[in-house]
């Protein structure tokens, strides 16, 4: 570790034991480079990288200040009715308009469901995906269809196999993304008219899911701190006919919180005592930062009932739509409904990925990925700190890229959209992700792209036109 | 061109035209040799080549016959109900239990729904995937989700211009495969319940999306001659509340038949009268034989209600699942559907298809495809001819790869299937391509695979089990 990392990195040390608090002033470069006896330069480094990782921020002629979090509590726990009830959805006009709105400007990406694409190896794959092409056995283009290229299946399998979770390569199905599998395990465990237990917040697609496929939504609040609150799951799996629940369980979208460990054993026992199969969207469950990755919740899965979603597309290979799904006990259901809608992933883009897993590096790549997330959302603190009203509350994601925030009540997070796109800056409203349109007052930020001195103005502005409502 | 080819070619003039007739001996190797003053070695090679195209056959110490093809005349016209009545569909069973079969052992493709995958250009394929992989702009990623990559789609636009159809780059959308796009086009105009006019016999996969979207079939007749019965579609336009039409106009799978150009605007016409949308399947539309394209509905369609669907996947690309919709008027709501259910076809796919159109010699490749497929059809029909029994009838395909058979009344091909399977040989048994499950004397031959002496032997045995029925 170089000189001026080791002065960062106890400082930092100082910063997240309290010793150091938020708002305070930390020695300046001449008293820190006489402390720790080293050059002026190296504590200019030190500090600049404190700086990018969100730690501290400068205040013109004053010097370095640790940034100051604690002014922003976390959002509040969305209220749980007493009796959950159920709703149809009708969301996708709004979704549409506003995905719309957003393409439509060459706006800042904060709106974005997307990390930025730099973030990707795009060059390795693209020599994984030369390889395989030319390599490519001519019977494969036909063999290869649902479930999949079987070396891809297995490179997944022996994944689950590290993080502790025997899935047998059996059950794991090739999908094109993992909204498709999402979209096919609910499929394959309900009918027109049932009731699909969803979080609420939810990510958009899932409210649209369920419009698609005429199901009814009954929301289980997500706790910022805690994710879905559990007790409500159990009252609506009393009080009503559930036959599926479509959860996040890791850096959920929109909010990035997570379930511990324990909650998740507490989550799969629950659906084990009702027999409600359970389709996870674990898409951003790679992207965990620190050292150590979530469990998963097919850990606690005795009887096949969780069907495990995710995909390449938000960790490594966006765009190259495969995602799959552990399916547990509906691994044949799904793989004949995928048959007959889309027959298969695109084959050239299995085998290089495949090819990648193997050959090129992919936790090397996730480790630099995740640092840089974290790194990006420290920035996305600091600059919430700068420039947004203290009154603002936002949770505090263990991974991902998303942070949900709280504004002031009677800020309308639609009006605020408007403006917003009007100004170039894209966010995505609370109502999005909501099948009763409620959090009219929240939003969601990407902190998926790297930071730049634009993107800082661009929350300087947001935070501007947040303060004028 | 070449001397044995010339040779050929006015030999097999002559047999088209009906101067040599089927069944007749046409002269001996020395006798062409003098008569056309060519060397031994020169006939040789055009009567092989004959034979290759199927219109001569050699018997062992007898020499050479034109093939009678004349003997089988064409399969009965199905029944077509007098006032045609609506059904209910429940064929997946039926349906997986023969793939299955057909997958497991490594038998001979004739039930196979794919032509031979050394047909297919992968190697320049390849190429194009590695360079446009390779150039992928970081943002395409992202932004050529739904409605697809704008190059291909507009190299897809200049190919319909080119067949004399206007249709705009914004009515195109790119699907996983074609079997996406007709699963978003019916699901766009119908609700579960609807009635939806469908071929009989249809593609098996057309009676799996009826039966997964819980609509109702109303099944019309296809002529094996002329294709699609317009008289009994007009009857069950004026008797039934049909909502969609799902037909192939172009070398029907699995009778093989088309409309003429005639026929399809009277299609159209009718359709457009009683305002109802057409979902076409036309994947087989690029394999006409020949030098001149069939026409395609679009030409016909003024007010946008045909939704031609269509994709790479067996005429260029298998396992890349690179299909589109032209949309007409329900291009949007599909759209909304693509980005609901699956979000993007894989976008290197695209990318490589978009290139080999542009650079890759798409419509050499095709012409050679085209003359090969044909080749294929004279095998299939000479070794019809060696080895069926005489009173078997077949269809006369102008273009694609499947072979529509009727076998004498007593024979079950359900039961032929199961014969066959434990002979090792594959076929596609008439009941998979009915609502109704009839058929059961039909059978569906893929003759999309390169000839061989092996196949021919294949062919010997299945028309020994047929003659044993």
């Amino acid at each position: 570790m170089k000189r001026y990392e080791q002065l960062a990195q106890s400082i930092a040390g100082l910063i997240r034991s309290g010793s150091l608090q938020p708002g305070q002033r930390i020695p300046s470069v001449r008293m820190a480079s006489r402390t720790y006896k080293v050059s002026p330069s190296t504590v200019f480094r030190a500090y600049y990288h404190l700086e990018n990782l969100g730690l501290i921020h400068a205040r013109p002629q004053s010097g370095y200040f640790v940034t100051s979090l604690s002014e922003h509590a976390l959002p509040e726990v969305p209220q749980a009715p007493e009796d959950a009830g159920s709703t149809s959805v009708a969301v996708s006009e709004l979704v549409f308009s506003v995905l719309k709105a957003m393409r439509e400007s060459k706006q800042a990406p904060l709106g974005s469901a997307f990390p930025g694409p730099g973030l990707f190896p795009m060059q390795r794959l693209a020599r994984s995906m030369a390889k395989a092409t030319r390599l490519m056995d001519l019977d494969s283009v036909v063999a290869d269809l649902a479930p999949g290229n079987l070396n891809l299946r297995r490179q997944i399998a022996v994944r689950y196999g590290i993080g502790g979770v025997s899935v047998p390569v059996e059950d794991i199905l090739v999908t094109d993304g993992a909204l498709e599998a999402l979209n096919l395990c609910l499929q394959a465990v309900t009918e027109p008219g049932d009731l699909v237990a969803i979080e609420a917040p939810a990510f958009y697609a899932c409210l649209q899911v369920l419009e698609r496929l005429k199901l009814q939504a009954v929301p289980i609040p997500v706790d910022p701190r805690n994710g879905i609150d559990l007790d409500a799951l159990a009252r609506a799996l009393e009080h009503h006919d559930i036959r599926a629940c479509w959860f996040m369980t890791n850096f959920q979208n929109p909010t990035g919180v997570s379930l511990s460990a324990e909650r998740k054993r507490e989550l799969v026992e629950l659906l084990h005592r009702h027999q409600v199969p359970l389709v996870e969207d674990d898409v951003y469950g790679e992207l965990y930062y620190g050292s150590q990755a979530p469990v998963t919740t097919k850990a606690f899965d005795r009887d096949g009932l969780v069907m495990h979603c995710s995909s390449f597309s938000k960790c490594l290979a966006p765009g190259y739509r495969v995602g799959w799904v552990a399916a547990g006990r509906y691994a044949e259901a799904i793989q004949r409904l995928k048959l007959m809608t889309t027959l298969s992933a695109s084959v050239p883009a299995q085998a290089a990925i495949a090819d990648y897993l193997e050959f090129g590096g992919y936790d090397r790549h996730l480790r630099s990925l995740r640092a840089r997330l974290e790194s990006q959302k420290h920035q996305m603190f600091a600059a919430i700190d700068r420039h947004f009203p203290a009154d603002v509350r936002f949770t505090r994601p263990a991974g991902g890229y998303f942070l949900w925030l709280e504004l002031p009540g009677q800020v309308d997070t639609l009006t605020l959209f408007q403006r917003a796109a009007e100004a170039g800056i894209s966010l995505a409203p609370g109502p999005m992700f909501s099948a009763t349109r409620d959090f009219r007052h929240c939003l969601r930020l990407n902190y998926g792209h790297p930071w730049t001195a634009e993107l800082d103005q661009v929350m300087a502005r947001l935070g501007a036109l947040v303060a004028a409502n």
